[in-house]
């Protein structure tokens, strides 16, 4: 479940938007990734820490700001502690607050053409936001001891993308 | 429920806070507005992506960040998919999480003076946030494929404001 | 519970990463600040408005952005109006969405080594998040009339730090 067993590639699919050189304007700059992974299950959780860190450090930004944006509206960014009892208790907490089994209009051919019935993935995306927007301090990401950046798959297996966008001095 | 068929009023009346002038440092720039609308009902969703998008093309700037806030506690703005049947079940969804008809001390007279008896809006605010951050690249609103800007009315009939900002180079 | 009666101290603990001259670039700032109090109960509420506008005042930043993070998994900052009879409304929605009492594998010795027994804390923060991105506008916070920043502790007392990043022109 670590970032080293999953399959991560950084894309250059965003080369319009984001030229190798980062824009700036005497010293304050913005320097965007996109990177991609593949899911292995329905609800996954993924520790992407150290990779941002990684693109922060690329970047050459000491102070600003790092933005991170799931381009899926079936997932979600945010913090929590890593360690493995509490990530199963994040699972059954998703699976607790958005019941996948329940009646969503969504799911309903009647209603929808989504075939993946999967509303209750939309309910949990929502609920938990895809964004975070994390201070940049002496050229890494600012976190407490027990802080990670996780990554939230609701809808897997699924090849997804998660904007980077680094921006300071 | 488009945001062609609700009225939007650009505002003027930060006009200290925003001249039209935006503030820049050497290709740095900061470009505020303010957008106004009328709601109609007590629990509402609008999608905003296209105005926000055109404010964004109006700033001039081509990366950075813009950031959303509602300025009211009885609202929100989240990212989500705009379809009608997954709309009916997110409307249905913010009244299973927060029960408008339980006892609030909010609601009560004997603790407040609040006439609206909307202490239910107020937890979905609080729970979905009035906030949200996201890139600019490419002079426009980084969004996947299927993420639409979307406001949500906890407590209407009213009017409300959005504070947008665009910043970057 | 205001922050008048609650103990802050302006940390100069992160002095390699905020020194006393923010850094810049041809008028583009950064200024890192971070705050810390002690908390008194397992569940309080702070309401941390003025600090922050304090912190925004002395950057001398006039447009910009204002980041706020806790440096704790069990904690969290959020926006809402603030009033006696609707915070102890929050306080039991908080318990309500996120139950003390059921089963956790974060509590259990055989899965975890947590003393605490905080998985609900863990909850807590995370369906609320660590951060919040507000704008500066006119040298001050921009907030709603009845919008207040909240501060949030699910696991004290503890002593509680919070970065505060004010970024712009």
């Amino acid at each position: 479940m670590s970032t080293s067993k999953i399959q991560i590639i950084e894309a250059g699919r965003d080369a319009e938007a984001a030229p190798s050189q980062p824009s700036s304007a005497a010293g304050y700059k913005v320097f965007n990734r996109i990177i991609d992974w593949i899911t292995n299950d329905r609800l996954q959780l993924l520790n992407i820490t150290e990779r941002i860190n990684e693109i922060v450090r690329k970047s050459g930004i000491r102070d600003g700001i790092v933005h991170l944006q799931s381009l899926h509206t079936t997932s979600s960014v945010f913090i929590n502690e890593w360690q493995d009892a509490l990530l199963q208790d994040v699972k059954n907490f998703f699976e607790q607050i958005v019941q996948r089994e329940q009646y969503y209009r969504h799911n309903d051919p009647e209603y929808s053409d989504c075939e993946r019935k999967n509303a209750d993935s939309h309910m949990r995306g929502m609920l938990m936001g895809q964004t975070l927007c994390l201070q940049v301090r002496n050229a890494s990401v600012l976190l407490g001891t027990w802080q990670s950046i996780i990554f939230a798959e609701f809808d897997g297996p699924r090849s997804r993308s998660l904007a980077v966008q680094v921006s300071g001095v």
